[in-house]
């Protein structure tokens, strides 16, 4: 038995890429003005308008719980609602931050099996009630690619945008690979934003290579309007800002933040491969992205982590496993020998 | 007229210290556990520990804003109050953050015209009601050094948490420039904190030298129970956490926390005294840190300015300077010079 | 066709009852203290005392939704979550109120396909996860009768009890019907609150015959601490508290409470009757308190609001009739003849 | 010594008003819909529409400090401040409500002797600060008349609308007294409220002679945009809403809301004419509503409380008296002999 070198329990076990390493020490030249005054927030800002090609208004936070609950909040009053999934990470891994930051809107889960969510679902919760003892349906929020790891196609945007506007509701993507996203549909950025419909956008940097950084893109500025005091006042301006904000420079222009996507979604696809003959094993989710969800019986599972692997456990028998930029396709592949290791020592699958 | 290479507004004007950022490229050696399990968070936690030697709990915020927030909203209730000087940064600087963070506890500004609270001012506040239409006084907040560059001696601190305890108050520290409060005193960080009757300390690695992060330190450890959740649900849990930690390793071990700060203060000493015998420039407060307070007439206020200079005016016509760990001792007399300059231009000041 | 004289579709539709009129009136007798400082507010806490035979800490509020949603607060930090049924009055008809009142807990809904929680389920939900990206389980909630007016026997609530002690939880009840609670076990009210191990009661008087109080009555006097500063802070501290809490005096002293739920329970029983052998109409919920739950084809439905009454429809084909303190037998008749008529007409029911 | 009857420390010792006890009565008559969709809330709402001359939005909640808190979390986002006096109602007797309504908007105390607002002060303040680590100024509160019982002319008012338009802020009354400052000035109430350019108005109930009610009124309608949500979420929509409003037509269609107003001013004269020559007692303000604060040497202030008075010290050696719609002017000679006895024993004033 072989201990593994690399974890792959989750994309945030990565370190920080070269080209966002590199931007942080060219950004450490000297002294610069705090609270993003400075050059290289300036450039970081640039760098993402010019990524999607359109004027939009853009904030760097610290982390994904905050920005999604950031702009939650820049979109509701503390009564409004916001429609999920049940799978929806604001849901599930959010602590109520979305509750916290907003006062108290309420989150409110659609019907979703795979954590996409259609525009019935959408339409039948929004219009389910009206009445003012149920908070008031304002945000349908998705997630690009999913929690399960499944990825939106530009049409299924376009539907779930048109029912929002036709029922007054904003839509937020939770965007914390939202590269991978990019990579998995080959597709201009613009294309599953805000040419789509989006209105606002989390842009997950920590995912792709960063150390501590998410982008709150505005592609409608209106609801941007004192954007700043908000992230004052929660916490969430940082008074270097030019370490968040400069390796979004360094990764867009150098095109890392594709290519470490691309590979991330290429190691999900490696160990999907290697694993795909094991009877009694299958895929929760079809592989779309950088996630790779194993359905396996509970001594398959125990077998896998007593050769060493960590992973989060997922609706019952359930593993999954996160393919970051740092993903050694060696350690993917000795991975994969184990789960079919593990698999065929319980009688349960048939090594190739 | 010399065009200045480095500006003293703000102490977050400076980069990442040289230790912090080898402690940043140290820690980015391949994958880690996430939120914290990581073997670098253990380590920057207890490098705190040993520093303060005790077994107090430490966690890692983003900025000071949320630091101290979020330890007020630990030790507050909503309808608790907190007793702060007026010229608190948590009073005039955080956007209303401590209010947002605890769901309205208020804020309540004692006599303080210096910046130091004092056990008279806090008592004559504490006390001053007792009906459920006020607030409940809870905790009592100082800042080491204050925001007035003042530093508070260990006997000022005993006596403030003598009177806490009496009134059945927590004491906080906002110590963003802790480390400058160390320096300046020159005593062990534990005089002027658990010792002394602290209960909480937020302790500023920003202004210290590093990129983002701040450490807030439970000394009383009951204070600290679910504080990890508290985190979590307010966007201040790293995902990669190691990036916040390993650099408190880095400055502690190496020593360079406590020199960077005393380069602060001695920086701020040698502007002090190339303008001390200025006519009509006069110091609003005793240097005591790494902040120093000029006032002076409008025309030299503009004069200073238009020499290139930027800087934050305070109570009228003040000017605050301050000293970060690089600040080059040859631009602080370019500063002294054209300060010196503009006074005298305006028949102000007479040079040497 | 004749024009209803009473509608049933809410039991707030009543107005206030003989008892806690007269106590008005008794209360307002001359000046009195305000603030909750004055005899009748001490009288009605005390009845309320006696009425449970225990030293509870009683606080009087405005409505349901904030007595509830107070109580949760006092219980709960922002990052703690409360376990609930999803037809919950909390979870469905508070738009947001407990998470707004306790600035973010998360309600979280455990399986309850008739609003009853049980043992198992709570289990089920308290202990799924135990990471901090989860709110933690602080609270049980339950409603007694339940919004679909079944009631918890004693036994089933001692059964909750335990778990919510084994799990570390406290056990919150909604007791907006309450009375009605006790006139259907015809049990002694600590049976079912204090002695069963409920840590906090809601106790509604307005469904009870009031027009505006609801008592929160803390069993566990611990949990009270300061909860005068909590109402205060949120607006349910009455300045003339006495006309809040003397209607308490009144239907306690004079037995109305009681007699008041019990005539709301047997009204429901003779809708229920009545109507008991019509084919196609069932009952969705057993009637055990004083609601009504009709199931119909959607003609039937239309038929019955054809012929003048107001109802809230529920799940789908629902319809709902509730009877208070005031509801007039020969009305109850008329609706039920007109139930039957409707469904007749449809030839869905043949009247008996 | 006679034992007083009758107390005088708040206005909020006053019993229900006989025209709000008829109306009450009339209102109970049967069942009516619920949460304000009955003919008698329809009717209070329409009668104050009538008062005031326009087609406002009204909306009733429980008490002053959550229709105040309300209104102005209408007005503001979290990171909004407010602008008051140092003595305004929301600032020091609310515990933190308005800050916790709105999740933190933070009050400002600006420069306000005698509790009266001034434009310059409004001026000076909002424009001190224009950097997002200072809350955005957004509304401008003032109580008419104020917590020192003076009166803001129609003039005043109009030049303090006048700064909040140019500043882009925006003007809240707290009118807990609100008909006393009519029956003050004899004004139409329109000319104080809307046309002197205040945009939302809490027109207080409770002090005028009602048990439970404070009337919302938004003159400029656009602000009130899902106010009923936001009463829902708080805890501020009554069930049976009839008995809020209908106390409202009861007064106003029968002149009681300002002879019930007109009565508690003249007793404040009275109260306030019968102690004028006593040496050593003086006015700490002039009397122009219903209140009178007596500064006295503090033996005098103990003699007062010894022959049995109830009242509230105020900035030192004051005593504050109140007088409602019930004050008996035989109760007030009694108080005005006691002060004078008192006074006159400590040979601190010659009684005439």
């Amino acid at each position: 038995m072989t201990q593994p070198r690399q974890q792959f329990a989750s994309d945030n076990y990565a370190g920080i890429c070269p080209e966002a390493m590199a931007a942080i020490a060219q950004a450490n030249s000297g002294s610069a003005p705090a609270y993003g005054e400075d050059v290289w927030t300036l450039a970081g800002a640039n760098a993402l308008r010019e990524l999607f090609g359109t004027n939009c208004d853009v904030y760097f936070a610290f982390n994904g719980t905050a920005a999604n609950s950031l702009a939650l909040a820049a979109l509701c009053q503390s009564y409004h609602s916001v429609i999920c999934s049940g799978l929806a990470h604001v849901e599930t891994d959010e602590c109520g931050a979305p509750e916290f930051f907003s006062n108290g809107s309420k989150l409110m889960v659609a019907e979703s099996p795979d954590g996409k969510l259609t525009p019935e679902a959408v339409r039948d919760l929004a219009t389910s009630r009206s009445d003012i003892h149920f908070p008031k349906p304002r945000v349908v929020t998705i997630t690009q690619p999913t929690e399960s790891g499944l990825v939106y196609s530009v049409a299924e945007i376009e539907a779930l945008s048109a029912i929002c506007r036709e029922l007054g509701l904003k839509l937020h993507m939770d965007g914390a690979r939202f590269a991978h996203a990019c990579a998995a549909l080959q597709c201009d950025p613009a294309d599953i934003s805000w040419r789509a419909g989006v209105d606002v956008l989390c842009f997950g940097g920590t995912k792709n290579g960063m150390a501590v950084s998410e982008a709150v893109v505005f592609f409608d500025r209106d609801l941007a309007q004192d954007f700043d005091y908000r992230c004052k006042q929660a916490g969430q301006l940082a008074s270097k800002m030019r370490f968040l904000a400069a390796p979004w420079s360094g990764v867009l222009e150098s095109g890392a933040w594709l290519s470490n996507a691309a590979h991330g979604n290429r190691c999900a696809q490696r160990l999907a491969h290697a694993i795909a003959d094991c009877t009694d094993l299958h895929l929760i989710f079809p592989v779309e992205s950088n996630a790779v969800f194993v359905s396996a019986p509970q001594p398959v599972l125990d077998g896998i982590r007593e050769r060493g692997w960590r992973f989060y456990t997922f609706i019952g028998n359930g593993a999954r496993f996160m393919f970051a930029w740092d993903a050694d396709p060696q350690q993917v592949d000795l991975l994969a020998a184990d789960i079919r290791a593990a698999a065929c020592q319980q009688g349960e699958a048939i090594p190739a």
